[in-house]
């Protein structure tokens, strides 16, 4: 078995506070090769996830490890990245489960992999079955496997049982985890009410989100609208929808919930209105509702590694299947934060 | 078997409203004895509790039926009163489990007991054991045994599994519900930190509180303090609060929650603040925190007769050995809204 170094840069920071000001890209020192019982990777792509600028701000709960390296004169510092695709490029010598050029993804959670390379214990990745060509699992799929459909899949799994022609609404449906519950929802048989912000090009995302399977497609502003009401009646045909899925909060999601029927729950991912989840009491008492939140992180915590394996075959095989698409966008826009990792031309690239 | 007709006056209202402008009290025909298969009986103590000025607003989603009289020239007209201490007074004919003098509650919600007397079918009320002398089950009591001290005994028992010497946290805790929470709560081993609102009497209050069992007894204005932060850490001495209790919503119950741990369960009985439960979606997403409401009504309808008889006995056995004694306040005050119904001198008495 060969011994390689692997060169390594990495996107890094010392201190916490906005992206655009204290994330820097930085050449670390060549990685050695791995010692015996850990593999060396190359991270092919590494998304960004809102929860990742929220790592940066020092706002999330999970945080990468902290390192040093007096080599370049570094006294403590942080690579970001929750998730991404890693190449196995060498095994230690100890052996493994794993082989050269084996897709991993992350098992734990902040493992760094905004970064070209990285070595890791085999405990902490999982392999990604590839079936044979033609495979339609691309590099985008895998890398963004870890958190998104699985939040899609755990917050239609996990809470209530849902059959066939079942109604599920959702905020932020053009969120890379409402593009994969309204595939997944879709797969499953079941319909989906999507609200997504107003905005010009909204007869575009439309069709967009209906072309992957939505049923409906509506903005926040219908929401107020005694019509959309009225056409939301006619289209569930007196169904009463028992989940609701937000990433929104405030007053959007307030509104939201009185579309929900009786015994209902709802269950948030996100906020990315930065407002808090506001509800009329009277939804829990005399409607039943249920409010709960999902976080992946903790699920991978708690679950079982049978658990877990069952889930991912399920996704994997709902993209080898088709049903499962690419996100749309699974570049993350942010404001005055432009990242390119060199020298991986696929790798990182916010604009 | 005697035919007794009895008379009967009751409150009454005939189109929702300001109850102080739609309610008022009527002599209505008589009760003429009993049929076969039912039972006469006359309301010893009816209370009120705030549900009913909802019902009588015509904001709560139960509603008594309407009823018609030609006799007394009233079209249509609904009695209110959920809640209520009947004493039997004649069985019907064919006979049934109930005697002469039997203590019976309402199973059926809106049975309408602001009214001295009714004829009632057997299958709507349930039978109150009354252990030999001295017992310590009073007539406020068993008027009052229907809602407030069920409705503790279900937010206590329903949503998490409490161990001994574990907390609660309620606002509201000087309501019936709250003083029936604590009760409870003490006899389990539990410990409780109880809100309520600042007034002039506090400390009165706090000493009522600590007679019947608080553990802790703070006001909403403590909420924002950190020093009661900081007390509420050292008397808990870290140990995570699993379970709130919130009758009151709006700003005091988000303050509120953030004293919860993880994996905590808050439950929702009122609103008397008239202000939505708003709370910050991270309590869900990353401390786990679920929203509930609970309503007794939904419980009497969704539970066996097996859980309720036991539940029932529960509370029995608790108010038999001292541990649930009567509200120390069974009558609740409303601005501008006087009722005596005469004659009977114990009956509804607000002021």
């Amino acid at each position: 078995m060969s011994k390689r170094s692997l060169t390594q840069r990495a996107i890094i920071f010392q201190s916490h506070g906005d992206p655009s000001q204290v994330l820097s890209a930085k050449t670390l020192p060549d990685l050695p090769p791995p010692p015996p019982s850990s593999l060396s990777v190359r991270f092919a792509l590494s998304p960004i996830n809102p929860s990742d600028i929220n790592v940066i701000q020092g706002i999330y709960p999970s945080q990468p490890h902290v390192r040093t390296s007096k080599e370049v004169e570094l006294d403590e510092y942080y690579i970001p990245g929750n998730e991404g695709l890693g190449i196995v490029e060498e095994v230690g010598s100890s052996g493994s489960e794993f082989s050269e050029g084996d897709w991993v993804i992350m098992k734990r959670s902040q493992a760094g992999t905004w970064a070209s390379a990285a070595i890791l214990d085999p405990k902490d990745v999982i392999r990604i079955p590839r079936k044979p060509n033609p495979s339609k699992l691309t590099e985008a799929h895998a890398a963004t496997l870890t958190v998104n459909p699985p939040t899609a899949w755990g917050m239609l799994t996990k809470f209530i049982e849902l059959k066939e022609g079942d109604w599920v609404v959702q905020n932020g449906a053009n969120s890379a985890v409402g593009q994969a519950v309204i595939q997944i929802a879709k797969r499953r048989g079941l319909q989906t009410l999507n609200f997504v912000r107003n905005r010009p090009n909204f007869a575009e995302l439309k069709e967009q989100l209906s072309s992957i399977g939505a049923t409906q497609v509506f903005t926040y502003d219908d929401l107020s609208d005694k019509a959309t009401k009225q056409k939301i009646k006619e289209v569930t045909a007196g169904k009463e929808i028992r989940l609701g899925l937000n990433c929104v909060g405030g007053k959007e999601t307030s509104l939201m919930a009185t579309l929900l029927g009786k015994d209902a729950h709802l269950v948030s991912y996100g906020a990315m209105s930065k407002q808090p989840l506001s509800l009329p009491t009277s939804l829990f008492i005399f409607k039943n509702l249920t409010s709960h939140g999902y976080w992946q992180s903790r699920w991978y915590q708690d679950c079982s590694p049978q658990e877990r394996d069952a889930m991912f075959n399920d996704i994997l095989d709902m993209i080898e299947d088709g049903s499962v698409r690419s996100p749309l966008k699974w570049r993350i826009k942010t404001d005055g934060f432009r990242l390119v990792i060199s020298p991986r031309t696929r790798n990182l690239d916010i604009d």
